[in-house]
């Protein structure tokens, strides 16, 4: 279901609405060159101003949007406009990507797996600037430590290149955090493949419906960002250097493969539910079989001992001999019809 | 429903066909620059043409359209070309942004929830010129109040910003409307999802068909104001300022949200209902395994009763001694072969 | 269904074919300026040369395609390509704009209701020349008498422009009388929305599948008209004014208006055909509970009363003084405890 | 079901794939200027590069491609590229439009009925150089009599133009030819409407299946046709003057027009299909609501005869002088009673 | 279903992961001119480098990547940018067409039946270089012998062109490839089209989703295809000359072609799937008659029968003399009443 922060209809643009539960921001400076790291727990805001230096790239990461003051304090200090602020706490946001002057505003949409095995979306909001790159998270913990290790360990080409690469390093983790998740629902349909025509109960449409919904939000997170990233691809924006689109180039195809699988795993899963319809009606089918075959012989039988059941003072079949005996042998000879009557038909033996 | 007042079929460009239950027109102005606000009630329509001031942005707000001879005097006193006073009056009008010489127009559907539950959805028509904003509504009482207020309370950036702000603030406020409505609408699906697999009665098929409608409507307000917007945003028009650009664009992502929000609840309803059918044909599957179980298990043993109530003279076992308690026997023997044919079909136990 | 008059397979281009039934042709000119305006029942073809004056617009009208000569002599008193000529009689042909030398061809798509409430469609095409509009009906007839009246009266602007104006007001009387068909629709669509729940006749099906064609046959004749009208709007044609354009954009609006309207009403009678087949298999459902609740009470009941219906010589219960009364209350229990079991299942009390 | 001969996977360019049943290469040749017609049957393959003529236009007719040394002869005598050979003999194509140096290929695809009331679809291509037009076709036969009647006779301009109009004229013809076709299926569908409600058999939605299959080949043959010919008609290429573009637009209305006709024949289709599957769906309602009444009528009365039935010694009721005519009273108000019951269920009187 | 090697998440761009069970790295070298073909197994990948040949075109052909530092040792020595040997690595990726400097990547999806009749698709990439074609396939053996045999033989044209002909050849190969896999799923539909209507059992509508995903999976696979070779035709790349491009032209024509085929056939499934739905629906209404027919004929019969059973001491009718004969009149009166009434529903005879 889509549940979104909005402010009071009519609030003046620049309204920050704090998602409930969003806990108090922590803020966490890296600062690094080719040279070095050097990296800070930010406790009191106002020393964010000083966790720059010339000649090197600053990774600010803010988790937690809980304190107002804060936030709005974070927007002055970095001479954010109102609206891109706004973008920032007021999620979820549509996945895009938005010039202010001299910042680039890029807003991506982050996918985990919780505990209880749903999928947690989350807005991953960055800002790009000259030296610096800040990100903005609803809530603690992301899958970016894979990034945070490489500017640590200085292998790869992480540090070696300016703050338009940090922010692509971001975004293609991200990106890249919806494969495992698609390959899970991809082999949880491979199961459900069979049940449907097997074992067609409503707790398994349900689960369809569910996995259904969840792919539809996949595909609602990712399928945006392509057009964001494109933009960035194209060169429409002067903050990304020509090296750093080359790789944004493979984060546009995951984002294309990842939408087209999740569309077809749509379609797949449309196509089980018609299936399971199906196999209802199958089911039906079978159940009426056994009723139609059953009461069809027996029926007439019952009827025929009605008959010889009756009362009447003049009924000469009752006193012959072989009276009984050939009513067997009739009733055997209807049964016997009747058999070879849904025999050819097909409806015995299945 | 779609609802259009529309002209006698041929009548000439320009014709005003006032809606029916249009009230008395309301019309009220706002003056405002930085230094200060004046209101005024218009009561006499000739008192328009002096409620402009050089150096402030005068709101010119028409609630009720239901004085054919005032409307057309607005029109003379703003000079509106006869098919733009058309678009305003003869509502609803497609969403859009149309310049006329001097004039902007800006075309946008509100929508409200009534006291009784359902959508009211009202046009509202913005003629944006060179110092004033003229609004045109069918009925009295709108969203629009905290806009009102923001002039008053002087607070935020709306009093020191010209007629294109303005035009912004009012379109904003109008599509952050949709908001809650949808926020409802989501609620509600979230709440019949159980009852479609659980409870799938007519009067549930009635409400999604319902709700089906409402978004469809929903949809067809804020698709057109997209592409409205979208045309401001680009820079089509001059009459809007560069930096109300960048605060449309913010307007324009929320189009696109909201409308992509309904099409995606469009199609959880559509989900929703193919379950419904399929509760409907699981049901029935249950009710025909409850009367095959029945028939199957008594109808055979009927006939075997019926056999020995026949009345034929020459019926052996009915002497024999043994043969009632032999009877019962292969009663029961044949009623557990039904139940272990059926337990293996898997129809018994549950 | 569509019907159009091809010509055999192979003919010459510019072949006419005549449809079957058009009457003969009936000419009538209005020749108007802003001083006056003179009519004229042409009878004489020749005639139409002599129909013009400098500095005046005039309007031929043709109805009725019944006579081939006159057809083709029209053509050429006009000087008409061949193709041109073709498009007029061959009708319907899709909605366009097309230039020729000195000429502009204008189809469109009037609908009009007939007597016994169905839909008549038939192509109107106008031939703009330098000072004339010509017009050619296949049938007599048609939605146009406001526009002749307006012309008569010399009320509203169309006395004082060219005959760019005069094409504008009758393609736009044209599509408004698309409004009042889809009003009509849109009523009889309230009225079925409950008999599809209540009353699922195939009768009803039968309806809804007919406004389904229809609500198809109106979105074919407006919705190429929106592209055909675009084009004058754009300014691709010379002979169409600045003023003009604005007036055809009212218009576009019209036709893309419709258009959505036919099409969400085709969306509203898919959504009710499948109501009706939920619907149906709702009903379906309540015959078999009735079917089953019956058929599961008295079955066993009447196993029981069989078992003592037969005849065996050793039956002790037969004897017994309280048996008769015990199998009373065990045939009451069985019933109480199926009414409790079907109970419980909710298929009693609806 | 689509058959395409294709070469072996792997085969050089140009590889020609004679088609099985492809019939001896019957070559005909037409040269015809303003002043006269010559014809020829060319059965020397090497006599081809004599058959033209300056200032006159030759139509050279292949029809049957069963012998590839003439074929790849015709190749070598055009020089025709081998690409443009492979796809003039590896039928089928996709209807293109094509420019190699000095020659443009305009594939189409001709449908004619069998007579056996089959379609028989069949490609036809044009080679178009500058004073020649070849046209290949598969099987002996086609469509295109008209078109050399033209030219024998010297009605129409067809002898007064190039060969450029010469495609157009057969390209104009075979798009012609679809017209009867789709009627044929109007007819049909309209035949079908009533049935599908009154008769709904299995044959009669195999039948709708298979019309479905046709409109679907047919709308596959002429919609790519739109956009091969919607090239030549924009200019891209030389070889098509100014004034057979203006015939092509004629050529290309009926590419759209038939496309546009099958496309909504084939939603008729579809509307048929789930209106038969509502009837089936009714009709067996209607099936078990006999078997309901009749069950739910006389199985209590069966109930209540077995009661009375019984053997028991002690069952007062019997030796009552009125219980007889009181059984019978209660068993007509029993039967009345469900009488009422489904009446008022309105399952009677239909 | 999609399986995708894909990196731990947040790995660094161009981290390879070597496909579980890819094999090692098979390589063989063709290098020729119009003067001659050399070919080598190349076991030491250093030897690599010391393949090519001026004035001579040098096709290596990597099966396998079971290496890693086989791979990554590729990559160094034709200097390839380390997000194209991911692309190659890493597969599937989505076909495409991608410039890095001096080198040109070909991203072309295989596909082949497997002898247990599965599909088995693979990605073949290509790098086009200057003088060289690098391809690498995950697994050995591909569709790609005949062009290796047109390589040796000297036929045709492909040892006179450069290193851009033989990516088209090797293209070309490829997407021929699907037209057999395609024909062999067309005679397979064929097949079940008659099965869906006589014999809908739960088997066939598995059958029916396979052949669903296939076509899912080759359209997925030719799809992008027509976009990647597109960009190669419209010479968005200096790499292909102008005469590689009219080939391409060809290939594009194919894939095209094959991707509407595909399309066409899932189309065609979905329909034999509703029409499957629709055998169901009416094979359970078959089962449903023969079971009214019998009970509504039966049942009452029975009741009659009953009636006569009851022991009352007053029941006149037992003494009469006609009575069983006139009991016997009624019943088969009743039968035959029943019979007419079903006659005449139509619900007999067939
Ligand atoms: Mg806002
Ligand atoms: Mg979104
Ligand atoms: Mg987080
Ligand atoms: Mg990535
Ligand atoms: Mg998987
Ligand atoms: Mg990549
Ligand atoms: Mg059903
Ligand atoms: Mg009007
Ligand atoms: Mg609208
Ligand atoms: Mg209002
Ligand atoms: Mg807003
Ligand atoms: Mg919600
Ligand atoms: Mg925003
Ligand atoms: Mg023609
Ligand atoms: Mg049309
Ligand atoms: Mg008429
Ligand atoms: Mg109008
Ligand atoms: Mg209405
Ligand atoms: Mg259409
Ligand atoms: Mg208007
Ligand atoms: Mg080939
Ligand atoms: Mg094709
Ligand atoms: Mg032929
Ligand atoms: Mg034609
Ligand atoms: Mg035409
Ligand atoms: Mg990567
Ligand atoms: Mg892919
Ligand atoms: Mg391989
Ligand atoms: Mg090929
Ligand atoms: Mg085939
Ligand atoms: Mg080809």
């Amino acid at each position: 279901m889509f549940k979104k922060r909005h402010p009071k209809v009519g609030s003046r643009p620049g309204t920050l609405v704090i998602p409930k539960q969003s806990p108090e921001p922590r803020i966490h400076a890296i600062r690094y060159s080719p040279d070095g790291v050097t990296e800070e727990d930010i406790t009191d805001v106002e020393r964010m101003s000083q966790a720059f230096d010339e000649g090197a790239v600053t990774w600010i990461d803010v988790q937690g949007f809980g304190d107002r003051s804060i936030m709005k304090r974070i927007g002055e200090i970095f001479q954010m406009h109102p609206l891109l602020l706004e973008d920032v706490v007021n999620v979820p946001q549509r996945p895009k990507t938005e010039s202010y002057t001299d910042q680039l505003l890029f807003l991506v949409r982050m996918v985990r797996r919780t505990d209880d095995d749903e999928l947690d979306m989350e807005q991953v909001s960055m800002v790009l600037g000259k030296t610096y790159v800040l990100t903005f998270q609803e809530r603690y913990g992301d899958v970016l430590d894979p990034v945070r290790r490489r500017i640590r360990s200085g292998k790869g080409v992480i540090r070696t290149h300016g703050p338009d690469y940090l922010a692509y390093a971001i975004a293609d983790t991200i990106i890249d955090g919806y494969y495992p998740i698609l390959e899970a629902i991809g082999d949880r349909l491979e199961d459900l493949e069979e049940d449907v025509v097997m074992n067609p109960t409503p707790e398994l449409l349900r689960q369809l419906n569910q996995i259904k919904n969840r792919l539809v939000n996949l595909r609602r997170g990712v399928w945006p960002q392509r057009e964001a990233i494109n933009a960035l691809v194209r060169g429409d924006f002067d903050a990304i250097s020509d090296e750093v689109r080359i790789y944004l180039r493979d984060t546009h195809d995951h984002c294309v493969q990842t939408s087209e699988v999740a569309e077809m795993y749509r379609e797949m899963v449309t196509g089980l539910m018609s299936t399971y319809l199906s196999s209802i009606a199958n089911r039906t089918n079978e159940v009426m079989k056994v009723l139609t075959i059953m009461a069809s012989i027996f029926i007439p039988l019952t009827f025929l001992a009605g008959i010889y059941g009756m009362n009447f003072e003049h009924m000469p079949e009752l006193h012959m001999r072989w009276a009984y005996p050939a009513v067997w042998l009739t009733m055997l000879g209807t049964a016997g019809g009747m058999l070879i009557f849904f025999w050819r038909k097909g409806w015995l033996g299945r």
